[in-house]
């Protein structure tokens, strides 16, 4: 086991996963994928109560509030840039769908480097052929059932595609495979809502927060190919221009450099990423 | 790691379960319940064709077919009556959906006990809220993402429920939630089709070819409670019948005598389970 990965069953470190552990079985718990930057993790207090908003939906308790941020900010502190992975699952189970009350959650924190940077230029797009299927009680959290997710990024390998575009079987756009889509229509930041399927990614509810006008709607394909700009976001890399999406290209735009220096503003983390 | 559990990492046996492995990580895997019954495992070719249809959909390189047996056959070898389950996922994995074309799958293979005999009279069943969502990439095979079927059993605690019978996102009804169903309808067996969600079950796919006059059908929850009667079947127990769902009652019939007596005839191991 690396150094920068950590696990527990309840609050006890052990050195492995357990074959029985119910995330290995069924996909059974949640996850979250942070940035970390000059020893603190970028948005923790929303991805913690994402996590908790997820426990609450697949009943699965909730570790110690004191003991799981203990935790997480000793592996982020002597970390000046990175990516914090965690996994917390109902832990061991016997054979069976059934939950025992007794199971302890499993917890692993793995901390790794920050991914290569993309174009500067904004990333290539493609539609993707998969759709994510409506299911609203699994809707919004981040759980570990992402077959889905794999299919659609198994769609290419090209190297030069940097991310596809989704929709869901009743034909509206979603998001991409790993980040959140804003579409800018009358000069507003539009984001479709996941109350079917998708997940509430943290960089998409800050944007909704904190930027005049930002809001949920419903897309077709139609409206993001048609709309003078859109941008990919997600909690590791923030706000992410598009420059093209299959034969549609887009010139950068001065409301998608004041989309990206207002994020860069509240957290310096992204002030640094390649735009 | 209890003796009757085994790793390997390609072919190589290892000791535990990586952290990061994709199995846990997404669910990204594949997994067969299967019955041992005097040191053989019933159905393996039908358990084995299933597992290679699912790694066509998900794009997982089987093992090596007489490896894979030359296992399954040690464990089970000196097995009178158990379960053995496998899982097989892609391996261990780098962050991001994307796949890698050199991970090298993981295979767990665990003997357990043969469950607790249920109710001989038949079983008692209720309807869940949960839905099958529609995606029919997945549907008919047993991958690793169960976070509906969790839901589903989370439903009840009750022990007089032995099991939940759950009806697609569009209404249809087409499984319980670790048993597939047949209906009795017009002195044929019916069960709903596996195009959209839900499993093909060894069992069921054993009935259906075995038995004259058994075919898929699209069945509505009316369908189900107004049938003289209704079986549930999966390749641990062979078939179960059914004694009551909410209100509705049956009194065992011959033709599920019937059924039960072909099973038992064809594989002993179901000839000594509790009807």
């Amino acid at each position: 086991m690396s150094e920068n990965m950590r696990i527990w069953r309840g609050e006890e470190p052990v050195d492995a996963i357990d074959p029985g552990d119910r995330g290995l079985a069924y996909g059974d718990g949640l996850f979250e994928t942070m940035r970390v930057h000059e020893g603190r993790v970028v948005w923790w207090q929303a991805h913690r109560q994402r996590l908790a908003r997820g426990g609450d939906v697949l009943h699965i308790v909730m570790p110690d509030a004191d003991f799981l941020c203990r935790q997480v900010d000793a592996i982020a502190a002597d970390c000046a840039d990175g990516v914090l992975k965690l996994i917390l699952t109902r832990g061991i189970g016997e054979r069976g769908y059934a939950v025992s009350a007794a199971a302890r959650p499993t917890l692993v924190l793995a901390l790794s480097d920050v991914p290569p940077p993309l174009p500067p230029a904004g990333l290539t797009l493609r539609w993707c052929d998969t759709r994510w299927a409506i299911q609203p009680p699994l809707a919004g959290i981040k759980h570990l059932n992402r077959l889905e997710q794999v299919l659609a990024r198994a769609e290419w390998s090209d190297p030069a595609i940097h991310e596809g575009l989704v929709c869901d079987t009743a034909g509206r756009v979603v998001s991409a495979t790993a980040t959140n889509l804003f579409v800018l229509r009358d000069g507003r930041w539009l984001t479709p809502p996941v109350r079917d399927c998708g997940i509430a990614g943290i960089c998409r509810d800050w944007l909704l927060r904190h930027v005049p006008g930002a809001a949920e709607a419903e897309l077709r394909p139609a409206d993001v190919e048609s709309a003078p700009a859109i941008i990919l976001c997600n909690a590791v890399r923030g706000i992410l221009p598009v420059a093209a999406l299959g034969e549609r290209r887009w010139v950068p735009l001065d409301e998608v450099r004041r989309l990206v220096a207002v994020l860069a503003e509240a957290e310096p983390a992204f002030a640094a990423m390649p735009q």
